[in-house]
Order: structure tokens, then sequence, then C-alpha cells
């Protein structure tokens, strides 16, 4: 594994982004969410996931000069369409859009129709959250997961996305309902290792920790078993009726095809409840929240964190002592 | 066990009811969630809850004759103070008003601070599917749940609901952050049954599958292990700063004593973002990923159903053959 400073890092992508003919300003934009993304730890959705990026470009799946327009509105809520843009172009706008909301009515939601993988779902929570709005927003996806009680992929693993500002460090959950990623699977057995807990069926059917085992089989877990297929299935039906975009049985089951996607963003300016003091007080809600969460440990082996506490550490670290990248993807960059 | 008609536990439900005071109106708002609970299956949040519900009068942990007032408001979020008034009837009022302010705006939210059990969570959504919006709603509880990563309940299993109008049969989840709520936990073991999945730690520390160990240690799991642990605590935290209520932290945690709970209530009306056939759109749009999602068996014990499917079939038989209700409970409502 290369370290290159966070800056070497971010003009590399620049560069290619602009050489792309990318505006200058979405140029700027996508490499420090993609930059950004690395730096914060989450190494399957940022740099190593730009050639992946840049083959959807190739393949005209990504239009990289389409920006979202507004379909309707009804108040705190807007309908627009991505115009299958980039996607975290496309889902860092329509955050934007969804603060601005929330900033007029005490809530803001933008729901996306025809847009791309947004990368990291968590970008647009921390941006809430750096804000000082609450940020909740989901994604689906094509079919990867079976429901509970079918052995069939025809839910998406609709990743969502919890995040509230805190001054001592943002809260922010992200999240996708299978149990462990495809990614994942392919990292524990490439390591030889088995997971720590069961994550899907083989092929017989039985429940296993075998990571290589449920790659075979196709059948990943969904969290807490029926109750994440029912929660990803509401997360696709909010999506595509909100939208008015493809549900997740629209998109085509092949992730170097996978667009079209259906996106909602919700912002809560929750300040204006309490316009003398309201930033203050929820802070404090939430620092006493999470500290009553890090209690000392009751026993050995104990180890509680809040979601968003690893970002944090890893960001500072990768900050000090440059962002890891794969020398095959690094040398890549380069020479685009 | 007995079955008596709908009507016939209505009436004894709203004889008690007005017995001990409840205004005529309320009182009948109360039976009905309670009538239609049991009636839909929920047995625990039913008849079956009543009287732990008076119980909890006596004891002056509710007080029957408050109702919410609203404490501030910013365009589509209010804030309200839930008085300690009768959860159900509280819940309801929220959900009404989250209703009528997503009618304005597009979205209504409602954040309800000292407020008690809402019984069950999943009326909240019938609510608003029957209304022809998106509800969305939660609830901050005690704490019964360890984070992933101790011993020691701090979280709480904090319900979420999330329903979706449908001319079919509306779409509706209603789960706990637990794998299993200890009211399962006690039927399995009761029944001499190993739970179906594993459900949490025993007192050495080891998943199990026995219903009776987990009771014991009082180790639940959460659904997704370390995902569902970060989701309750998301809801917690959205709880306390959204209502200005009590944190889980802050809830006693003694079952009997659970009151000033705090809660969000979130409506959607997606009706006006596509004026000339909104309502329409959507609907073909839900029955669309419902019956994909409802494909065929793909191979022999498959079976797959949605949220809210089940509740349709129970209600519609104990609406033809009765409700069931327990023999004890029955005789304990007649002699009030």
């Amino acid at each position: 594994m290369l370290r290159v400073s966070y800056q070497d890092c971010f003009d590399a992508l620049l560069k290619v982004l602009l050489k792309l003919g990318f505006e200058a300003e979405r140029a700027r934009r996508c490499a420090q969410l993609f930059a950004d993304t690395t730096c914060d730890g989450v190494y399957t959705h940022g740099l190593n996931r730009f050639p992946r990026f840049l083959s959807m470009i190739q393949s005209g799946l990504i239009d990289i000069h389409a920006s979202p327009a507004l379909v309707s509105s009804s108040g705190s809520i807007e309908r627009w369409n991505g115009n299958i843009g980039p996607g975290n172009l496309n889902a860092y706008h329509s955050m934007e859009r969804a603060i601005a909301l929330s900033r007029e009515h005490g809530l803001g939601c933008v729901a996306l129709a025809n847009t791309n993988h947004w990368m990291r779902g968590g970008s647009y929570g921390w941006q809430a959250a750096n804000a000082g709005v609450i940020g909740i927003c989901w994604t689906n996806t094509l079919p990867n997961l079976p429901p509970w009680g079918a052995s069939d992929p025809r839910l998406g693993n609709n990743p969502l996305v919890i995040a509230v500002p805190r001054p001592q460090g943002h809260v922010v959950l992200d999240m996708a309902m299978s149990q462990f990623s495809y990614g994942a699977l392919a990292s524990y057995r490439m390591r030889g290792e088995m997971l720590p807990v069961e994550g899907g069926f083989d092929s017989a059917g039985r429940l296993t920790r075998d990571p290589g085992a449920i790659e075979e089989s196709n059948r990943a877990l969904p969290i807490g078993f029926w109750k994440g297929s029912g929660l990803a299935l509401m997360l696709d039906l909010l999506a595509a009726i909100l939208s008015d975009g493809r549900a997740t049985y629209q998109i085509p089951p092949i992730p170097e095809r996978e667009s079209m996607v259906s996106q909602v963003f919700l912002a809560i300016d929750f300040s204006a409840l309490d316009p003398s003091h309201g930033a203050l007080k929820a802070s404090q809600i939430a620092d006493q929240i999470i500290e009553h969460f890090h209690l000392p440990p009751h026993s050995q082996g104990e180890r509680v964190r809040y979601p968003g506490y690893r970002v944090l550490k890893t960001r500072q670290e990768n900050l000090a002592n440059g962002v890891p990248v794969e020398p095959a993807v690094w040398q890549q960059l380069q020479k685009l």
C-alpha cells in the first residue's frame, strides 16, 4: 500500500476529470468527494472505485455534463431528474437543495430519479451535518439481496445514511441492508478469514460464516433476517414513489451496468424550533447520549464506538500520514 | 383462547375507559386503538396490554385528561409536549397533526416529548396510509438492548414504523431494533422452542438460540449486530433532539415505570408532486414493486410476504370469527 498526501490525491483526480471534460467547479467537487472518501477510510468507494467510474463514463452510462433538473415541487418537497449525471455530483447537489429547503421550511426533501451510484453515501450525511442540520438519505440499487424467505436476489441492499451534527464530532450512520457487502465478503475470503457472524446462506441453504460460500450462492443475508428484508423493501418503495424513478427490479442486475437509480435526501433544520439556543441545546443532548453510549467497559474485551467515530480517527491519521492508495490504481491515474 | 366479536371487545374497553373518567371521544379513540391492535393480530400490544395501561394510570404515570400542547414550530416541523397523556392518544394526535402539516407543506413532522408507550407503533403507520400519505414514525424507550460491543443494556429497541399507502393493501413495516422482543422470547420459552435464528448472548457471552438463556443474561441482540445498534442510537438521538425530550438513558430501566418517552412522526403527502394522477401513479409503482417481491417461489419451502400482508389476513379472519382474547384478561375487564 502506497501513501500519498491528500493534496496529491486530489490534484491527480482533478487533472483526470478536467482532461475528461468536466467543467472546472464540477471537477473540483467530484475530485474532493472521491479524495475525502479515501481519506475517511472508505477505501472501496474512493480512489479504488474511480476506474469503474471512468469506465461507466466511457460506456455512456454517466453523462459528465448533466445536472439534476427540477421536475415538480410542493412546499418542502421537490422531485428532480438526475439526467444520468455523475452520481456523487447529483447527490451533493440534491443534499444542498434539501438543506436550503430545510432552512426555509424546517424540513426539506429532494427525491432524485435517473441518477448514478453515489459512491460513499456517508458523504452526504457529513455534508448535512457540516451545515448544522440533520441529514437522512438513502438510495436504491440493483437486485443483490434475496428477500427473507427467497433464494434469489430481488432486493437491493439500499444503503441508508443518518447524520446528526455535533461540534465534538458528527454522528453519521452509513449502512447497507445486507450484513456484509460483496466487497467485504471478498476481503474476508482473500485474507482467508471466516466472517465474525453469519453473513448468508451457502448453496445448500444453510446459514454460514464462509465468505466464499456466500459469493458462490449469491445469497447474502439482510440485517436482522426478515427485518432488514422489510426495511430494504420500504426504502425502495419510498425512493421509487417519491422520485417517480426506477425501482430495484427495473435496474439491470449487473454491477457494471448499474444506472438510473432513485434516491431520497431529507434535511431537518431543528435550530428554528428553539431560536435562542437550539443548536447549543441539541449538541448538549447529543453529547450526553454519546457519553452514556460510551460508558466504561462492563467487562474485558468490550468496545463500543458511535457511528462516525472511526471516520474521524482515520481522517486525522490519513491527513497526517498520507492517504493509502492501491499502487496499481495510482499508476493508472498518473497515465490517464 | 376465547373469541369475542370486535364490537363486544370495543364496547368492553369503552365502558372501562368511560368509568375511569376518559372524555367520551377520547374513550372511543382509545378503545378503538386497543381493539384494532388485537384485531390485527398484535396480541401483545392490544387487549392483553390493557391491564398494564390501567396500572400505569393508577400509579399516576399516565394522565388520562392530558393532551399534547404545542411548544414551538418552524414551517413544516412542530415540537409538542405530551404532558404524560395516554401514549396511544398522544401518538394518534401527533400523526394527525403531521398529516395536516404534510397537506400544507408536502412534508409534516411532529416531535413529541413527555409521552407514554404508544402500544402498537404500526397503528400510526396505518393511520397515515389510510389518509393516503406516507407515514414514518419511531419512539425511544427504556434501556433494554446492549450496544454492539457491550454487555449491559444502554440502548432502547426503539421501534420504527414506515407505511406506504396502496389501494390493494398498505405496506406497513413495524419493527423494533432488537431481533426478538422480550415478549417473543418468553413465548418461545413457554412453548419449549428454540429461536429460528440467534437472538442474543447467554451469560457466558456466547451467541445463542435459547430464549431462556437470553432472558437470563439480559443480552438481546440488535438486528444486524453492529448495524441495528447504530440505528437504535440514531433514532434515540433524533427523537431526543427534535422533541427536546428524554433520551433512553434518562428513562427508568423498569418496564412498569417506563414513561416520558420521546417520539417523532413524519408524514409525506406525495400526491401534490404529480397533481394530475399522483396517487394513482404511486399505487401502480407500489403494486409493481410488491408483485416482483412476491414472485413465484424459486424452490420448495420459499415464502415471501410483504410487511403488512399478514395483518390484513389476520384482520379479515378476526373480524369474521371474533378476536382472540385471553380469558383471564377478558374476565378482569368485565369486573372493572
